[in-house]
This record gives structure tokens, C-alpha cells and sequence, in this order.
């Protein structure tokens, strides 16, 4: 295997899973300490080239891994994810690891908390394997991980580490968080499965200062991505104000679609037509089995949508530079060599706010929830690209020249559901030029559970399409 | 003057103002250096007794005073607030004082970051004038700090400090913090007017991992009550997702009620003689001027509401308790002795919770929201009594017996508001035993305006009432 690249084939790619392996730890005929040992051996090959972790703490890993094997051997384990090893994006507070963000500032930095959802993997018996890398603070400034079937591209971000670890079979599943696109981008660029939950959905812990951001799931089948989300919220909950992520306490059945709205989102008019074909063509397949398909030229109520979202960047862009303000303008004023010009350069924009530009982008964001929400009759869900063609190159920025907009790729098509805070799962149907393109389906509010089954359905009933 | 106890009467009275002598600055016959040190000799006279501060920052106090004088005399002041010298609850960060919380683990705690609500002060000219003593961690074990007319009674809680600073006479204006009562009842001790707004109305800046705490204000007079709070939400808006509070630039000219709402609360029952002799006095004298007062024995929806909060206390409680949950269990598995009894007891029962309870104590709460709501064309705003009775003696939890439920006071009056984030005005109308006792103003959400024009009506044309 050239560790550089890898030719990526959605119908023959298969990731590192959990859920299936249990029975074997159940019998005695595997172990969570030799599943472990396995994840840990793929890091050593293929970590120097990923660049996956942020901090990786194998020795609490290993002592983990003893504890779930005697749970198991005693017949007794915690739950469906005992012994599973699972990366933390390095945003989230962890008592036995650093938490450094991504960011220079915050070196060292080293709070010995456990994020409320890591908290709740650890009751779960999960394994806290590493903290997986963030592009700075969570924006897009990026750190080293690359994409793990080429290395020339980005593995997207800001939950890069998350995406990437997932990718390469390191670990069956990982935590990342969205703001703007930040989970299910990398996903779709990395292959993998994602759970973007509905707005408040999974206990965002001490990370509550922006109003449209989740936690959410990174994994290489759709039964880990939901068993992770579940254990998580059956044992904290959402954030605070909201009910939390409901749903089965096993993977939902598969649920065919009847309807699905195609949405294009003001991402659809930079697309490479490669990526217009795959998409197509998996529309076609959908259409074969009989699935209805709603375009924004047959019905009023897409078209007016489509026309909500047409702004929807600059409104998910300027609200969350507005809620970071505060505490950027803390930390720039603290170290200003901690931080990255591109954090600057946002917190110089937000600067230029008043709170009524920030209630007059409130007032657009509720009108698209109204909208969005009188569409929940007219199909079962939307389903629309989860990036905008593949992973693109990224080489760093050049000296002398201006940073680069997107080098973590554009997250255009998932403003829509972090403006909505509408569910979203990520489903790895789409190869262009060997590399994943990830399709998205997304539901209304609430809908986590109905949106994971009828992608479930997608995936296990439609075949993958491939272009060149 | 006996430090110990000073007997009060609301229609005597007065505490120390701004909004008034702003004029003596623009003629340069007073300057905000001269006030601030009108206010350092206050609080070398009563600070030894009354104890509000965590910390004091006369230094950085005085430079800002010199700034601000400097701005007055060349006839550019930054705002209404522009040499003020304002307390700042002990649980807000501050860029220029420890952040201590009240709470031993945090002995030392100085992260060097302004809260939003500290930022917009700053750039308004207010004087950070010192940290006020918060119970610990804003819950009601208490920290020093005593009641300014009998240091042998509590101020209340959590914003202990504020209150009592402002009550004698230290400065004009100070922040709390409220999830339960701890603006409103504090306030109502004192003698103060505080504006809780409603939810979301102030920017809590780091502080936003309970879903219905708020910042808020506590002033010896409405006009420097509405100021601070509208400066600081002018410049830093709302809580993430929330408009902010939004009103006139200046304080709200008076408005007459035509008909109020007199709640009851689960409060009422342990209420003594001479407080709803008090209370009721003050419905007559409103009534004499022609209000028409709403019992809740005349209107189902007044009892409809009376029962939907009936249990409001223990709601706001165990919500509280749940969302509190992971902050404090890494705080005492971090450091065991650094907290109370008090935050344990609360941990342990949060402990025993599943995220169904947190979900079904929701539900509670949005149909108590709905109830509440489906009022507001009945009456122009309720009125009631802000805590029950006049601050309580409090001498320290006894050895080897329980600790006391309540040392700060009991928040069975402030309960309601803030499960419904609804604005509301501490009035100071009321003596008993020569102990403050106020009344509050509560509005519908957004109201805060409103209320604010009602409380002054209130408070400029009724004559307060005063009880044995």
C-alpha cells in the first residue's frame, strides 16, 4: 500500500467497525484489549503520514481496554459500546489528555475536565483513545492531518483528526462538532458515516457559547455512528433547554423513503461536473427503485427554500463570528501571536457589528426555520451533496499571499442545516476520481432517528455510483 | 451611625446615584474621579462590617476615574454610564481580578478574561470598581457579606455582594446573576431596585451553560438600573441566539397600570403577618389610585397559572441540579474538599437523574411558559411580593448539624420568573420590622421596557408602606 494515496471505492471500501464484533468478545473469542491492540497497530502504520492526533494517551487506552475485557468476560458489559475505541476532537475537554484546540494560545493547556459527552463515553465503557485534530478553535485555519486516500488533500474540517482516524481504520468512531460544516463535510470528503444531530441534540458540556453548534458522530458504519449517539445522550442528555437526542437504544431499522426533496443549496452552481454526474446518477438509482424525487423547479415550496438558503454562509458565517467576539477578543488581547490571521481577520469582521446586525441575522435564520419546517409534509426528507465535489488539495498557505478562503474545503452545502439546526447524517455513496463524496439526508427537527433509518435504507439498498 | 444595624425606611432613604450628577460633570463643578472617592470612603467606612467584596481594585479603579474625568471635562463621555463605578458579581470573569466564585477550588482563579457584560461596561467608561461576593459558585452556600440596615440578617444570595455594596451606599450599580432568585431577592433584602431581564436579555459571555440564568442589575435608583443594563446590552447584545435586550436609550419614561395580576406563588402560604400586612396595604394604595387588581379567586386563568407553579421551586431545582451536573462532578472529583456540603448534596441528587427526568421537567416548564403566556392580554403586568418576609437572621451553619436549607434567604417568590424567563422589576415599596421588603414587577418575555415604565409609576406615585 502507498500510505501517500489510496484509490477509494465506495463498493468495496470498508472501514473498521465494532458492532459486529461484540458477539465475539461476548464468546470469549475476541477481546476489546486484541481489538484495541488492532486500532493501535494501524496508527503506527498509518498515523506518520495521517497526522490524525493531536495527543494520543495509549497507556489509559490499554488499562480501558482491560477493564471492558473482564467487564465482557464477566458477561457484564456497560453497554453496546464497552470497549469501543473512540477519538475526541481536541475542542473537547478531556481529564486525562491536554486540550489545545488547534490553537497556539492554548498550548499546554490542560483543564482536567472530561467534556460532558466524553464523560458519558467513559460510563458507557468506551475507550478514550486520543484527542483527534482541529482545524484552530474550530474554524477552518487547518492543522496537519491530510486525507487519508491522498495526502495532497485536505481530510476537511474543523474535525479533521475525527475524519481522518476514522478513515485510515484507526478507531471504529470518533466525536467531531459543527458550527458551520465541521462534521459532516469531513465525512463526506473522508468516507465516512456522520450524525450532525439536531440542534441541542448531544450535551455540548462547557462548549455552550454559540447558538448553531453540535457534537456529533464520525464512523465507518451507520450502526457505531448511531450506537455512539445514543449511549451518549441516554446518559446526558442534550444541552441545556433542549430534550436531547431520542430514539431507539439500538441502530433503527432501515425505512424506505417515499419522497425525497433534492436540495441544491447556493453551493450547486460551483459544482465540477463529476460531481454533478455521481449525484445524478445516484438520483437515477434512487428513481429506479421508485423513490419520488422533488426538484426546486416542480414545487413552489422548494423554490422558496432554496431562495431562504440562497444567503445562507454569510448568515451562518457573521452569526457565530458575532457570538465568538467576546471571546476571541479576550484571547487576541491575551496573546496576539496565539492565534492565526484567519482568526483575526473573522474577529476584525465581527467587530464591525452591532447587536442589531446580529438580531437582524436571528430574524433571517428563524425565517428559514419556518420555511423549512412547512416543507416537513411534502417528502419524508431532503437529500442533497455533503460537500462540494471531492476533498480539494491543500498544500498550506504561501507566504505573501493572502490566506486562502477554504483550506479545509467549503462547507457551502452544510450551512443550510446549521442555520436550520436540523438533523443530518453523511452516507459514503459517491466515488469521484477515487476520492469519497459523501450525499447528506436531512430531516426536520427531532427527526435524528428517521433520518438515520432512511439512510440506513439508502445505503443497503442503492448502489454506489463512480465517476471519473 | 451604628454600623450593625441601621433601621430603614423606604420613604427616607437614599442611596447613592449617578444618573444625577452626570450634569455636575458636564459643568465640571463634580468630576468621576471625586464620586469614585466618595464611594472608596464608603466602603472604608461599612466595608469592615458589611464585607461585599471578593476584591478590590482601587488602583486600576482610580486610573479608570481619571480617564473618565478626562473625557467629561473635553465634553466626550463614551455613555450615559461614563465614570461609574460598578460592582461586578465574583462569578463574571474580569480581566484585572481573580474570578474566585466563592468557592475554595477556585482560590486563585484568574483566567485574565473580560465576560461580555464586563467588556461592554468597560467600553461604555464604567469603572470596574471591585468584585462583590457571590455565594458559592451561585448557589446559596454563602460567602461573608451581611445585611446593610442588621449585619446580624443575611443580604441574600447568590449576589450577596452586589446587593449589599449597593444597599450601603458603596456604588451606584451592580451585576448579578440570577438562575433561581439571586438578583430579585437580594435586591428585595437590600432595599435595591434589580432588573432581571428576560431570558437571554444580557450576554452571560462564558457563562451559558445553565438554560435560565441571566445577567442583571442591581441600583439605588431605576434610572442607573436601566442604563447599565441597556449600555451593556447596546454594545454586547443578548445570549447566543436571543435578540438581547432591546428598549429606549434612556430609562423609560413612567406608565400608569390600568389592571395588575397579584400572584401568589408557592411562597405565599409561609408568608408572616406583617409582610402580607405590608403587601396588602400597598395593593389598597394602588387600588385608591384607581388599578384594578386581579385575584387569583376571580379569574381561572390566574388559578390556572398559581397551579401550574405550584411546583416551581422544585422544576427550577432539579433542572438546575441536572445542568450543573458535569461542571461540578469534575469539580469534585478535580478537588473534593474545594466545595460545600451544599454543591455535593445538589450533586448527589442531580446524580440520581436520567435524561427522561430532565425531558419531562421541560415539559413542565414550556406548558408553564404556554400558560403564562396566554395571559398577557389580561392584565399589564403581575405583582407580587420578591422574597418572603424580610431578610433572614443568619449566623452560620451549626456544627454537626444539618445545614440550614436557605442561609440566604428562600427564592419561592423568584422561582416563577425565572422558569419562564420573564422580565422582572425589584421595587423597594416596603418595610417591616425597619427591614427592607420588596415588591417585583413581572413582565412577559421582551417586556422588560415595559415593566421598567410600570415599576417607576409604582414607585414615584405610591406612597411605600411600612409594618411592625
Amino acid at each position: 500500500m502507498n500510505p501517500e494515496k489510496t484509490e477509494y471505492d465506495p463498493k468495496t471500501f470498508n472501514g473498521i467497525t465494532f458492532h459486529n464484533v461484540t458477539p465475539a468478545f461476548a464468546d470469549g473469542s475476541d477481546t476489546p484489549s486484541a481489538y484495541l491492540e488492532r486500532c493501535l497497530k494501524t496508527v503506527e502504520v498509518r498515523e506518520p503520514v495521517v497526522q490524525a492526533f493531536a495527543n494520543l494517551n495509549e497507556k489509559t487506552a490499554r488499562v480501558a481496554g482491560e477493564e471492558s475485557t473482564k467487564r465482557w468476560k464477566a458477561g457484564s458489559p456497560l453497554s453496546a459500546i464497552d470497549g469501543m475505541p473512540v477519538g475526541i476532537k481536541d475542542l473537547l475537554e478531556t481529564k486525562d489528555m491536554p486540550t489545545q484546540m488547534g490553537c497556539k494560545a492554548f498550548e499546554g493547556n490542560f483543564p482536567k475536565n472530561d467534556n460532558a459527552a466524553v464523560l458519558a463515553l467513559r460510563q458507557a465503557g468506551a475507550i478514550i483513545f486520543g484527542k483527534t485534530v482541529t482545524a484552530e478553535l474550530g474554524g477552518n485555519h487547518p492543522g496537519l492531518t491530510t486525507n487519508p486516500f491522498d495526502h495532497a488533500r485536505t481530510p476537511g474540517g474543523s474535525s479533521s483528526g475525527s475524519a481522518a482516524a476514522v478513515a485510515s481504520g484507526m478507531m471504529p468512531a470518533a466525536l467531531g462538532t459543527q458550527v458551520g460544516g465541521s462534521i459532516i463535510r469531513p465525512a463526506a470528503y473522508c468516507g465516512n458515516f456522520a450524525l450532525k444531530p439536531s440542534q441541542g441534540g448531544i450535551n455540548r458540556g462547557e462548549r455552550q457559547t454559540t447558538s448553531m453548534s453540535t457534537h456529533g458522530v464520525h464512523a465507518a458504519s451507520i450502526e457505531d455512528m448511531w450506537q455512539v449517539a445514543i449511549e451518549i445522550a441516554s446518559r446526558v442528555g442534550g444541552d441545556p433547554g433542549y430534550p436531547g437526542l431520542m430514539g431507539p437504544t439500538k441502530t433503527p431499522s432501515s425505512l424506505r423513503p417515499e419522497r425525497l426533496i433534492i436540495l441544491q443549496t447556493e453551493g450547486w452552481v460551483q459544482l465540477d461536473d463529476s460531481s454533478i454526474a455521481a449525484f445524478e446518477q445516484l438520483m437515477e438509482r434512487l428513481e429506479r427503485k421508485g423513490i419520488t424525487l422533488l426538484r426546486r423547479s416542480q414545487h413552489t415550496w422548494i423554490e422558496s427554500l432554496e431562495s431562504h438558503i440562497a444567503n445562507a454562509r454569510n448568515v451562518c458565517s457573521m452569526i457565530t463570528a458575532w457570538e465568538n467576539r467576546w471571546y476571541q477578543r479576550n484571547l487576541v488581547d491575551r496573546d496576539p501571536d496565539g492565534v492565526s490571521e484567519r482568526i483575526k481577520g473573522t474577529l476584525e469582521k465581527a467587530e464591525t457589528m452591532t447587536p442589531e446586525d446580529y438580531q437582524a441575522l436571528l430574524l433571517k435564520r428563524d425565517n428559514v426555520r419556518t420555511v423549512y419546517a412547512s416543507l416537513s409534509s411534502l417528502a419524508d426528507a431532503i437529500i442533497t451533496l455533503a460537500c462540494p465535489g471531492p476533498a480539494p488539495f491543500w498544500g498550506g498557505d504561501v507566504l505573501g499571499q493572502p490566506s486562502a478562503p477554504w483550506p479545509t474545503g467549503d462547507p457551502v452545502f452544510n450551512y443550510p442545516s446549521s442555520m436550520i439546526g436540523a438533523p443530518v447524517v453523511t452516507v459514503p455513496m459517491m466515488a469521484v476520481n477515487h476520492m469519497p463524496l459523501g450525499a447528506q439526508i436531512m430531516g426536520q427537527r427531532g427527526e435524528d432517528a428517521k433520518i438515520t433509518s432512511l439512510a440506513r435504507w439508502v445505503y443497503e439498498n442503492i448502489e454506489p455510483t463512480v465517476t471519473r
